[in-house]
């Protein structure tokens, strides 16, 4: 162990296992295993940990799924847990307004991200000035990343830049990317900007790990992850495995082993009901490059048209459905039973 | 998808899911069982399946765990449900013998497999050349592959294709390897051997598909991986997956998706008590590289000395112990004690 060098490049780990972790139980988390989770992330070294219902602030609804809490009592229990770590929230234009961004910051967020799909960083721009207006970090991700090229990427990114973000970076949402995707996305975007670089990934075909080692490699200093992989389906890059990888990799984080694990044991034991694996939708989903978030209407469609979920995720990936046409499930079901017919 | 060249580079996928994931039921699985999957993975196109206990032929005993049914019996139900697969075996010298080699030959195994310590090549010998004298294809693989060189690797891999190997190549038992690592040894295998060359993964830092992918990139050709991962601990390189991965890297398997997905469903749902998932033990056990088999032993003498499973990983890992030193685990955790009191 001496024989390593004193001074380790710095990775900063965002940890959203409070809020993409609601997305696997229905965003039913209550206030005690939000405080047990912070204080135990906290204790870790965690830099920050984001709460919030799975789609962000202001996204608790009947339609997207109504969450336990609501956006203030999430984000002041977990203020109140943390003592060095700072919180993060997120939020999507859309399903969050101005309005959601100002109760966050007075109920102490730290971070704020704001996300937009791929191709349309310009929603971002009200929101990222709103965030900066009100004295928190501005940082801005672009969702579903695998639809677009790095080029479009590294446009789209310095654009959220131009509109204040002090973080810009790539979301894997479909869990989709090998890693030599990520490293060509993520070294044009690190060209581009000269601010950190995030990327988060999802697990769907096994290679959040290896893919956010990648985005470190071609320039990423800011990693997401979450304890146990805590998330929708195959889950996301599982924190404390990346903590493990990157103190091999030689690169520091400043998170105590012993700690986090303690932290993802507190996750398994008390957040969530079945650890994520990687099922054979997860599979389709992945490879198809849908939505995670697809996966519960999709099996219900599925069953009601009577037709192959694996199928009909692969036609709506051949089709390059997007997060909001929900509604276009069912005619490709339809679809796909006329062809197979 | 017209546009993928008509003639993709084809690799061999192995599938130890019914000796491996043995390792994660004690060894319990029913005749039923394993019909049920040998069917399935004939049906997808597996191109080897491998059965047997955990530890591979003759290995069955009071110590390392009893066998639900005797090796004859796997092999022959195996045999019966494989139309178009060929059938695996494998043997650690020591567990099995010569005349276990003989039996599995006599009951249709057509690749088998002899294992050694990763600068043990020497014992492989004899077995090697008993399994070509009886017509089987013989195949050598390291164990442990992470406590030496890549050099050293190449040198041993060498020395078992003079002994008559028709592929070699290492597993990465304890589940320690991160992608570099696997291009480096894999590299000088190849380099240094005329036959191809096998990668076997464990998933204990999430990086199995990774580092199948690393070592296909290198210049392995035949890579084992298990439905859903089946295997001790955080499992194996998850077949299904690898499948998917390869498939989008632009290389043929012949496996089909829907029907090795089905094959997977088949494990979920008839095979395993809980699908693998990467717990602190396991990252603490890959972190230190301590062989998977170290589990139970390990937990059982943390919890009777009153030490940090993850602390006496990580000392067991600094003191470099293999398979076979399980009776150093008292020592070391007694040696712990005294120091952290």
């Amino acid at each position: 162990m001496n024989t390593r060098p004193r001074h380790r490049p710095r990775i900063l780990l965002h940890d959203p296992t409070l809020r993409d972790g609601h997305h696997a139980v229905g965003h039913q988390l209550d206030a005690d295993q939000l405080r047990a989770y912070a204080i135990a992330a906290n204790a870790a070294g965690v830099p920050v940990v984001e709460v919030g219902h799975g789609n962000g602030l202001g996204a608790s609804s009947l339609q997207i799924g109504r969450a336990r809490l609501d956006d203030a009592t999430m984000l002041s229990t977990v203020r109140e847990a943390l003592t060095t770590s700072r919180m993060g929230a997120f939020m999507a234009p859309g399903w969050g307004t101005s309005d959601d961004l100002a109760a966050a910051v007075h109920h102490g967020a730290d971070v704020v991200r704001i996300a937009a799909h791929c191709t349309e960083a310009d929603v971002t721009e009200r929101h990222l000035g709103v965030v900066r207006d009100l004295g928190a970090e501005a940082q801005g991700v672009l969702l579903m990343s695998h639809m677009t090229s790095a080029g479009e990427l590294a446009e789209q990114c310095a654009l959220m830049v131009k509109f204040g973000a002090q973080a810009v970076g790539i979301m894997d949402s479909a869990g989709h990317y090998l890693p030599d995707e990520v490293t060509k996305r993520v070294r044009a975007i690190a060209i581009a900007v000269d601010v950190p670089v995030i990327f988060h990934g999802h697990n769907n075909l096994g290679l959040a790990v290896a893919n956010s080692l990648a985005a470190v490699d071609a320039g990423a200093s800011i990693l997401d992850a979450t304890a146990r992989g805590f998330g929708a389906g195959a889950g996301n890059t599982q924190l404390e495995v990346l903590v493990a990888v990157l103190e091999r990799h030689g690169l520091e984080t400043g998170i105590g082993l012993r700690e986090i694990l303690a932290a993802a044991d507190v996750v398994a034991n008390r957040l969530m009901t079945t650890p994520p694996s990687i099922d054979s939708i997860a599979v389709a989903s992945g490879l198809a490059g849908v939505f995670s978030g697809f996966k519960r209407p999709v099996l219900e469609t599925a069953r009601a048209e009577g037709v192959d979920p694996v199928d009909l995720f692969l036609a709506l990936g051949a089709r390059q459905i997007v997060a909001g046409q929900e509604d276009m499930i069912g005619d490709v079901a339809r679809q796909l039973k006329a062809v197979t017919r």
